[in-house]
């Protein structure tokens, strides 16, 4: 195993064990885009497969959309191959089912697919569904939700849903975008790419570039600290609004 | 009064009743550097005095090093005057007060004169410390906090120390650079200028031009909502390291 395979093998370690990702016998369901980063998730998770701790199995769904080219079909096919992971396909049509008078966006269509997912892990009784988001997805999340939504809060790296008896986990939770895209790079695997044509969010954009600019000055620990600093809340040293009646308690005051 | 004066008066309110901040009574030692944040809060708390809801007095102290020019004092004198706020004043030598072989900064200079306003706030039976930090100051903070320590935490608007009576508080925490900077103007105050020459800490730049680029790009709301987010802390969607016995928990797993 290179090096490189070992250090995101060692990271999956962290979040399955981190966050009790996976129970004994559990049967996981990888949702596989096509691009790199599933492409990681899915082939770690397929050689983990075999002799892991805590046993499980894997299988994957590529939920197609009108936007991927049907050529591309027989790389997450050897993908799959390569490391034992069978494969199941779905085709969806996204922009057919978006509400009259609304234009397609990236957030429609990962919830469109996500949703397939779901429901395609309720009939085939999995346990999991994994997902391929990484550290810097889950860091540009938290920026976002702070600055759009005024809200400290991001993508759990597991998650329960109360619909759902399925949890969604994110096993790369510790894993940067760097080493997916370096990882995709020395299995040979060529990202699938997405041919919509419709453009990521401006808003994120802006975050991963305020992200990169932290990272660039501060260096790549800075990242891991953000990172950890999102399980490290001090309550101490947040502010809070005191309730309108309270006078603020002082015993200092007259 | 100004359109900007009233912005600013109805923002600190926000801060002293949202915070609990003052008890009937209270006398406030407003630390003054100089500078146009600490004059922004002298000139307003001066006013403000007078006829407010909760009975409050304000006084001043300038903590003076030796990288102040003496020739700026009359600005200091002139600002306490007009709203009848009396000026204190005290001279340090933060560089004499080194230990062998450390350099001077920026931080060792703030906690010296942080320590002098609780000295003479403890002597002189004060129950408040005002600071001139403002929101600016306490995002930078939380960015900070975030990227060097791995936590998520900031400067307080209220701070109650355990080792002193006096509570620390900062009645600019709603009120942004941009605006003390305008408001400083608008009285006509010139700000005294450090001259020490030590830069502030790269770091704080960094993270400055980070937010700013946010800020650009996001509107001027993205602040005041990052503000919000700081009150606002979703626990449910946070991450949480699993204790190590635990196998997760799952009502799935077999």
């Amino acid at each position: 195993m290179s090096s490189l395979a070992g250090r995101i093998s060692r990271k999956i370690d962290k979040s399955i064990f981190g966050y009790g990702m996976i129970t004994p016998g559990d049967r996981i369901l990888i949702g596989i885009s096509g691009g790199k980063d599933s492409a990681t998730l899915l082939h770690q998770l397929g050689m983990k497969q075999h002799g892991f701790s805590i046993p499980f199995t894997a299988e994957a769904l590529h939920v197609r959309t009108e936007y991927v080219e049907i050529e591309d079909r027989h790389r997450l096919v050897e993908l799959c191959d390569s490391v034992g992971v069978p494969l199941h396909e779905k085709e969806i049509s996204v922009s057919g089912r978006l509400k009259e008078g609304r234009r397609m966006n990236c957030h429609w269509c990962s919830t469109q697919r996500r949703t397939e997912l779901l429901r395609f892990a309720d009939e085939h009784g999995f346990h999991r569904i994994a997902l391929g988001h990484h550290m810097d997805d889950i860091l540009e999340t938290f920026l976002m939700n702070l600055t759009r939504k005024g809200e400290i809060s991001t993508m759990l790296p597991c998650l329960r849903y109360d619909r759902y008896p399925q949890w969604v986990i994110r096993p790369l939770a510790w894993v940067t975008e760097t080493e997916t895209d370096a990882y995709a790079r020395e299995i040979g695997y060529e990202a699938v790419r997405c041919r919509c044509g419709f453009d990521e969010l401006s808003h994120r954009k802006v975050i991963r570039r305020a992200l990169e600019a932290i990272i660039a000055a501060e260096g790549e620990g800075a990242r891991e600290r953000m990172m950890q600093a999102l399980h490290n809340v001090e309550p101490r040293y947040m502010p809070v609004f005191q309730p309108r009646d309270g006078d603020g308690g002082s015993s200092d005051g007259v």
